[in-house]
């Protein structure tokens, strides 16, 4: 709210000039409300902003940027700022953005960077990029478990300054393998004199560092954790993930799933960032696959193009009919991809989805039959419509929505699992491609029927 | 994993009544664990498994349960041991248990908590369900300005066991006014000696307690909190929320608006748990909605009947044309509820996504009647399906491709913006809803252009 209502007066300033006033007025806001302002400026102005700003609030401002906007400063601002920028950002959002960068970019860069983070940078990219390892920071608490609670304490008064979170620190062995993980709370409250040992519980979680990151998500969900610790094959402790990133991820995750339920494939960025191109493309690519399995309708339509010319009160139906099928298949595929996502069922558990959906399929299939019926019914009272055998058109078009219906609840609702049978993700079953197929074989049922039921009448 | 490979044991065990051994191997996994445990298995199964638990245990696992076990639990449990637990519970947690049950229980369970336990639940319960209000809890730190470092200290050791987090305490004027906070980390950095005044920047971030939940994970993740304080209308600290709650919200929401976007109401539990009536009932009113609409695609297509009859080929691209007016527009739709969701995109910006959807829309429309011209060009070169005027055919066909899919990407971009300009959901603009819309105006679209191109040849 704030910002919408001073940003004509900071656009003022901006172009005026008046940097000392501008200066004075975001001195006292907070970072994450700077960044927010700079997203709503023009290009030409964030960097003027960001020019502007000085010492640590910077840097904490340059973090809550997102990768574009970070991207874009690290080529506009002199070599040196941008250099110091990245020297001063946090571990793992140095990472990230790093990663985001070209070949060439990043090496150009990680040259700039001192020894130890240019080998810490190198050795997380190493990583898959959807890995947990890229959200890891390796600044965290490790305590030994002879240490005294006093002992500790000291040393995180001493050495915390760095470290991610305070809210935990993890217990490990004499070859750094990771034994247990202690609440900072735990500590807080017993008697300062009492050893690590004497706390420890042997039970803890971790992370692996290939583990992918949406799965983190569900894993911090499901322990209620800020930081969960990172962990090689052989247990020796990496780094940690804070709660922060995984919130991000988890946003993203669903809106990845989003953006492919919705019929395209996920943008990288958001809406507004996408350049039209990208968006264009990230679009047309589904919407040409669909376009072309649809071309079997047409197909298909032409197959029983002599029963069309027959009784052309057949084709009146057709959108109606098909249109059925796809929304109760994109209902269908909606619930079942994101149970899947959030692991409240599990591949598994088709069987039992089957039969529910079977059972709801058939529900719905009749009451969309019945109202249709109902419809037909009633407009053939006042009007001429649909002929004398206006009954069986009807029967025809309930019958063909039962079967429809019940057609599009098994097809969406299994899709997700065939795709996650075979590796490929589940959202991949938009509802934009259930409709599709079910449109397909819609007609082929919709035709069928009608020929049975008005053979001899109106066939 | 785990779970699913001792599941058959455990199920074992608790048939057989092996009450022992079950117990030692269950004493060694996390609450968490256990919980997850209890999901996989039966109703009578899960109840078996909790009444062996005992001591601090059963209460954890009980929090990490869904509101549907506990409220069965809380039925199937003697109620002594039923009380008990709600007593022992985290007051956010209580809070949400108690807020889901009907009023006559509620009354009657809240009857069996301490005076003080009561009055909180009480208080809780007053701010409406979806706000922030029901996700507080009111135990967390807090501290006087004059206080010294040391005092802070001592006094989180001595009072600090119940807190809910102990990463951030909260300063307080002599009106339990919020006028600060504090990481812990900066508290075990510094000189213990050192006043908590000299360590306040005079700059924090609050939740209000009437905000909406939702509202309040685009607050943690733009300031990257682990807990936020809550504020009234004068600032008084109220309690405070932490993130593992927020998480939560925040896969909730996606889930509803997936739900909303695929064309359905958003169930309030998980897929599997939610009765296969109400799943129906969730599916049916929007597929009956739809189905009323798309009605009128037999009307639009009885208006053109006599289009049909003369040029049976017009029929065949029928459901082609639609669909891909139906594509665009879902994925257009898609697109901007989640920026909107996001707050990636904002109700002003409108002008500008109409601009960006009126050129996407152009392009993939000139792509898509490209291809089907190709398409039925194609085809009439092996065969007369589309008879001697099949170019007319192909010429009417891509114009109104170009036509439908234009109108189904600004219809699927503006929707979004003007359900939310009147207050209502933004997601309602499902898929299926937007297909609904754009197969009417589709088709009034398609026969318009047949009607001029194939006046005189076909028509």
């Amino acid at each position: 709210m704030l910002q919408a209502l001073v940003l004509p007066e900071i656009r003022e300033l901006i172009s005026t000039g008046d940097s000392a006033t501008l200066h004075e007025v975001l001195d006292h806001w907070l970072p994450a409300d700077i960044a927010t302002l700079m997203t709503r400026l023009s290009d030409e102005e964030d960097v003027a902003v960001f020019k502007l700003l000085r010492g640590p609030q910077r840097v904490r401002i340059f973090e809550y940027l997102d990768r574009s906007a970070q991207q874009r400063l690290l080529v506009s601002l002199p070599e040196d700022e941008a250099g110091s920028l990245l020297t001063d950002m946090a571990d793992d959002d140095r990472t990230s953005l790093l990663g985001s960068l070209s070949e060439v970019d990043r090496t150009r860069w990680l040259d700039r960077l001192s020894v130890e983070q240019r080998a810490l940078a190198e050795s997380l990219l190493q990583y898959p990029s959807d890995s947990v390892g890229r959200l890891m920071t390796p600044h965290f608490v490790c305590v030994r478990p002879h240490w005294t609670v006093q002992h500790v304490l000291d040393h995180i008064r001493l050495h915390g300054r760095d470290s991610e979170t305070l809210n935990v620190v993890y217990v490990v062995d004499d070859n750094h393998r990771l034994i247990d993980d202690l609440r900072i709370r735990q500590l807080l409250v017993v008697d300062p004199s009492k050893r690590i040992k004497e706390l420890m519980d042997d039970n803890f979680i971790a992370l692996h560092a290939d583990d992918e990151k949406r799965s983190a998500v569900e894993v911090f969900r499901r322990y209620d954790r800020t930081a969960m610790p990172v962990v090689d094959g052989d247990n020796h402790l990496l780094g940690i993930v804070t709660i922060d990133d995984v919130i991000d991820i988890a946003e993203r995750s669903a809106t990845e799933d989003m953006h492919r339920l919705g019929g395209l494939e996920a943008l990288e960025d958001s809406y507004a960032n996408t350049p039209i191109l990208t968006l264009v493309r990230k679009r047309a690519v589904w919407l040409v696959v669909l376009f072309l399995g649809e071309m079997l309708t047409a197909t298909a339509m032409g197959y029983f193009e002599h029963e069309l010319a027959t009784a052309v009160v057949l084709a009146l139906f057709v959108p109606l009919i098909i249109s059925s099928g796809g929304n109760s298949g994109s209902q269908a595929a909606t619930l079942i991809v994101r149970a899947l996502a959030l692991e409240e069922i599990k591949l598994c558990d088709w069987r039992r989805v089957l039969v529910r959906e079977l059972s709801s399929g058939a529900i719905l299939g009749v009451v969309l039959g019945a109202i249709g019926f109902f419809r037909i019914a009633l407009w053939s009272t006042f009007s001429t419509i649909y002929g004398p055998h206006w009954m069986l058109v009807g029967v025809t078009v309930s019958v063909s929505l039962v079967g429809i219906v019940l057609w599009g609840c098994v097809s969406g609702s299994m899709l997700p699992f065939v795709l996650k049978r075979f590796g490929l993700d589940p959202a991949t079953s938009s509802a934009p491609f259930v409709a599709t197929l079910v449109d397909v074989t819609g007609l082929v049922i919709y035709f069928s029927v009608a020929m049975v039921v008005l053979r001899g009448t109106l066939l």
